[in-house]
């Protein structure tokens, strides 16, 4: 086995031309291997294994910059500078991420998650190296999927137009991004895969770049020569590689978006381990197709991530017409759905909250100044979302929560969600983005389910107490139920209970009202609280002599986290909190009207 | 004279040739008058006053509608549609903005003031007639230096390849941005120029898009030939007009950009009425250029709009290689000065807060995980920075004040605002954002300068006093000095008085240090409160006794406004603020504590 043998990109260069093929292979299978027992980024990664091989072999990292797009296909990368264990090795496979990250090697130039912004991090590299008078190549890979991306296309035109020096782009071209591609620039692509880079149909020619195609993008010798060739440019270059996702691994070859990423699997059958549940995205995804089948107009837009729906090819041919996809282009999404909104259509975004942080301008003036009725959903917007520190979705509340005009509703289970949606497409006042939740799909139950939210930042008591309340949105509203029974418990305190449902405002009315017989507001958020909804309420109460107890997440980054864990360290738990309000209650001597 | 006798489109259709000639002379006469008086954007308004006549005499507004990319050019449309008036008649000056607004009239879609917005707001107008089933042309009017802006291009992608239905793109190319234009992308533009279209470097198409270039943009016949041409077409089609900037105003045509924004001038020499006063912006790009002739690594970084630093073509060549302008590709800038930082340079960005707002997820991912060490001018980020509703300059602390990892500093003159450029671009382990005044420049006079931030959210007392602190943050220092004398003055009290420098973060240990002789805290910022830097004090103190008063600007939009009477609106008076201490102190009882 050679895999074994090897400790950095010299000995890949030691190898015969041989022996690389049967490297290839053995990369393929740890992939394979790994990932059925920890799931993963599979297509993307299988299909580069040849690529990475040979830059490897060309270029003299770490002198030499690689920078991987998104570098969710940098696992062969990763086994090739140093790290195979964290592939061979059960016991080692946690040790390394998901995505490049400098903190595990020298050969790892940033920590990268969110798609096209190869181009441009690199393209600094390379301007600093001429600042200095430098030397070195540096190379950015990039998939087809990502060049949709407004900040691959702004860096490409930079490089294109004005770099004047060394710089490499190699475009992973697969034919399709998470699903199937979306946007003109594909024709292009398709164009220049016809015609073996020949078309003049050329982006990158368009945008001042010297260009070559390789249509053997997983042949290794092919590679090397091309990149060979490109290596030491004088300017920069675009190689333009055709590659095949999943390629060596049949289930993923066949089926490849299903096997972009995929969770743990058999390796034999590719059967996923566990069946998959169902989720928030499932029921979002369910109800917007109710919505779609009862009003034509109702039109859904994604920006490359059909799961933000749960949509599958089944469920986005049920769509039909109904659902754009835009391709990987979140701030167009936006501004396309503020457009379809004044036009009188009635669009609803699905977005992650990691990749909305796109749009904060779009949000603002495209949308919000103009009061445009659109509908956003927000997923994974909670610590039960991505756990990758590229990919925290914990951001949303203190991003879109203060610009104004945007009314930010979170529903505390499937009833509520679908309600607001309800509501949200419904009306012709305001933007309204929905934090959909991302624990376990729970019901309403017994408690009555809100339907009108037009008077906007009115919250729900959903239980009327004294001396202390606790205000639990979203999906923290179970911890917040937990909470006024921990109270109860410990204290003797038959705590009021409010499901704000608005995260954008407070309801001055009534935490005004609450002031009269209540000395203690806690609020719970599962977010960030630095500009987050419990700050808002903590600004109310700022001038009074009410005390505020804000829970959420510290103002820092998390990364690969356990959720449990998190939470107990910000102090989410109903003990802690009942105990924090005990500390507050005898500070201010709360003890001696409480019913204890 | 014609122009006094159109009251729409209809009007102008009824004119023949020869008297739409006229027409166009006697609108850009009242532009030029106008803008002598009140100042606006003069170069780009008289390029495109045959194309506005053109266009409102093919289309059929507002049914069909147009969509105008940062509307700063949108002058002679508004006279076009119903608002002679306010360009004709010094009295109605001010009763249109300088961009177009929905408010106005129905021929005006959205508020935009941004650049790159159009293609897609206008696909999304386009993209729910198709839904319904209607009819009518949709019309985006982009410039040239617009289009590298990521939110364009991507908007180019998707009605390239996905709308497939009628839209009409009408790139008004007159050869620069603000500036001169930068980005591949131009020689495509110039390559099509050079060929009368025919050069197969086509971007447009590489994007799939239909195309026609006409090279007498400043020709109506010409021009209504070419449009009622595409007019009722089937697919998206680009057509591609060559203009003049500035044309029939010598002074604009000789010196376009100094003219593509114009304060008050003498009409016939064109002079400017008032001297350009000293600005921090002049303060920030003269202390750039000491850094830059200091360190040949330092290296200033824009993204389109040299004004930021006061960068005048002669100071831009004293930069020389120093200075790398992206075009408008805000988000580029960012990762690209990332890239540098990382690769051992030393960027320095320079943008205005209000278009900062489209790098939200770049000041994240790009920069903050990656603890890129790179320096961020913020310029404008103040309510004496633009007054139009899509610039304003308030929303910054909110955006990126709750990034975790960047540090916010906050200068309160021009040396402590030349000592942190000093330090952030000396040191390598923080992102460090500047956010520079926008009031007349002051000075430290005899207030020690510090010039160590590595102790990072530590404030500086000024003065030390009792019972009251007043943390005065940036360009309010001054409010903060009056409103510690009118608290003096009205309750004896001696307030300390605090300069925070962070507005990304509290010195808890100094906050928990005034609780011992304190027991109110003022805060005082020149951006937005919701999600700002008295939110934070709040969230500090919240669980304690002190009280907080935060003083800055309500969550709303303001438009066109008076900074004097917004700042009165929101409390931001010296006495106002010491009767709000004093209605504190006395609900509380301070008063006995008090020295008065």
């Amino acid at each position: 086995m050679y895999l074994e043998s090897i400790e950095g990109p010299q000995d890949v260069r030691a190898l015969t031309a041989g022996q690389r093929v049967a490297l290839a292979s053995e990369i393929r299978h740890a992939i394979v291997h790994k990932l059925a027992a920890r799931g993963g980024h599979v297509g993307s990664n299988l299909g580069f294994v040849e690529a990475t091989i040979a830059l490897h072999c060309v270029f003299d990292g770490p002198d030499d910059k690689i920078v991987f797009d998104v570098s969710h296909q940098s696992y062969t990368h990763k086994m090739l500078t140093g790290r195979k264990d964290a592939f061979l090795n059960e016991e080692c496979y946690g040790d390394v991420s998901g995505f490049t990250d400098p903190d595990e090697s020298d050969y790892d130039l940033f920590r990268i998650g969110h798609t096209s912004t190869s181009i441009s991090l690199a393209s600094g590299l390379a301007k600093a190296r001429d600042m200095r008078g430098g030397r070195g190549n540096v190379v950015a890979v990039i998939g087809d999927g990502a060049l949709s991306g407004g900040e691959a296309l702004e860096g490409l035109d930079y490089v294109g137009g004005e770099l004047g020096s060394n710089m490499i782009i190699v475009v992973n071209d697969n034919g399709m991004s998470i699903a199937e591609n979306h946007g003109g620039l594909y024709r292009s692509l398709a164009d220049l895969r016809a015609t073996d880079g020949a078309s003049p149909n050329n982006l990158f020619t368009a945008l001042g770049l010297d260009y070559r195609y390789v249509a053997q993008g997983n042949d290794i010798d092919a590679l090397i020569a091309a990149f060979t060739d490109v290596k030491d440019t004088d300017h920069p270059v675009v190689v333009h590689i055709r590659t095949e996702k999943g390629l060596g691994y049949a289930p993923a070859q066949a089926r490849k978006e299903e096997w972009h990423w995929h969770a743990p699997f058999d390796e034999t059958t590719g059967r996923s381990l566990e069946a998959p549940a169902r989720t928030y995205m499932t029921e979002t995804g369910d109800h917007l197709l109710d919505l779609m089948a009862a009003d034509p107009q109702v039109t859904g837009i994604i920006a490359g991530t059909p799961t933000v729906f749960d949509f599958t090819p089944d469920r986005r041919a049920r769509a039909g017409r109904q659902l754009v996809d835009v391709g990987i282009a979140e701030e167009h999404a936006i501004a396309l759905a503020s457009g379809m909104a004044k036009g009188g259509g009635k669009p609803v975004v699905g977005m992650y909250s990691s990749f909305l942080q796109r749009t904060y301008d779009q949000m603002m003036d495209d949308v919000c100044i103009n009061r445009s009725p659109a509908t956003f959903c927000i997923l994974n917007a909670s610590i039960w979302g991505m756990k990758d520190i590229t990919h925290l979705g914990l951001f949303d509340i203190a991003m879109i929560g203060n610009i104004p005009g945007l009314v930010y509703l979170a529903p505390t289970n499937v009833e509520e969600l679908q309600a607001m949606m309800d509501w949200a497409v419904a009306q012709t006042d305001h933007p309204v983005a929905i934090r959909v939740p991302a624990n376990e799909p729970t019901h309403a139950g017994g408690r009555p389910v809100r339907t009108d939210y037009s008077d906007i930042d009115t919250y729900t008591v959903e239980h009327r107490g004294a001396d202390v309340a606790v205000i639990a949105a979203g999906d923290f509203f179970e911890l917040g139920q937990a909470a006024v029974r921990a109270i109860d418990d410990r204290l003797g305190i038959d705590a009021t209970l409010i499901n704000p449902q608005f995260v954008s405002g407070v309801d001055g009315k009534l935490l005004m009202a609450l002031e009269d017989d209540h000395a203690i507001v806690v609020t719970l958020e599962d977010g960030m609280l630095s500009g987050g909804f419990g700050s808002k309420v903590s600004a109310f109460y700022a001038p009074t002599a009410i005390r505020v107890l804000s829970y959420g997440f510290a103002k820092t980054y998390y990364d690969r986290y356990d959720p449990a864990e998190v939470m107990l360290r910000n102090g989410l738990d109903p003990d802690m909190i009942a105990r924090d309000v005990a500390d507050a209650a005898a500070d201010i001597g709360l003890a001696h009207h409480g019913r204890a």
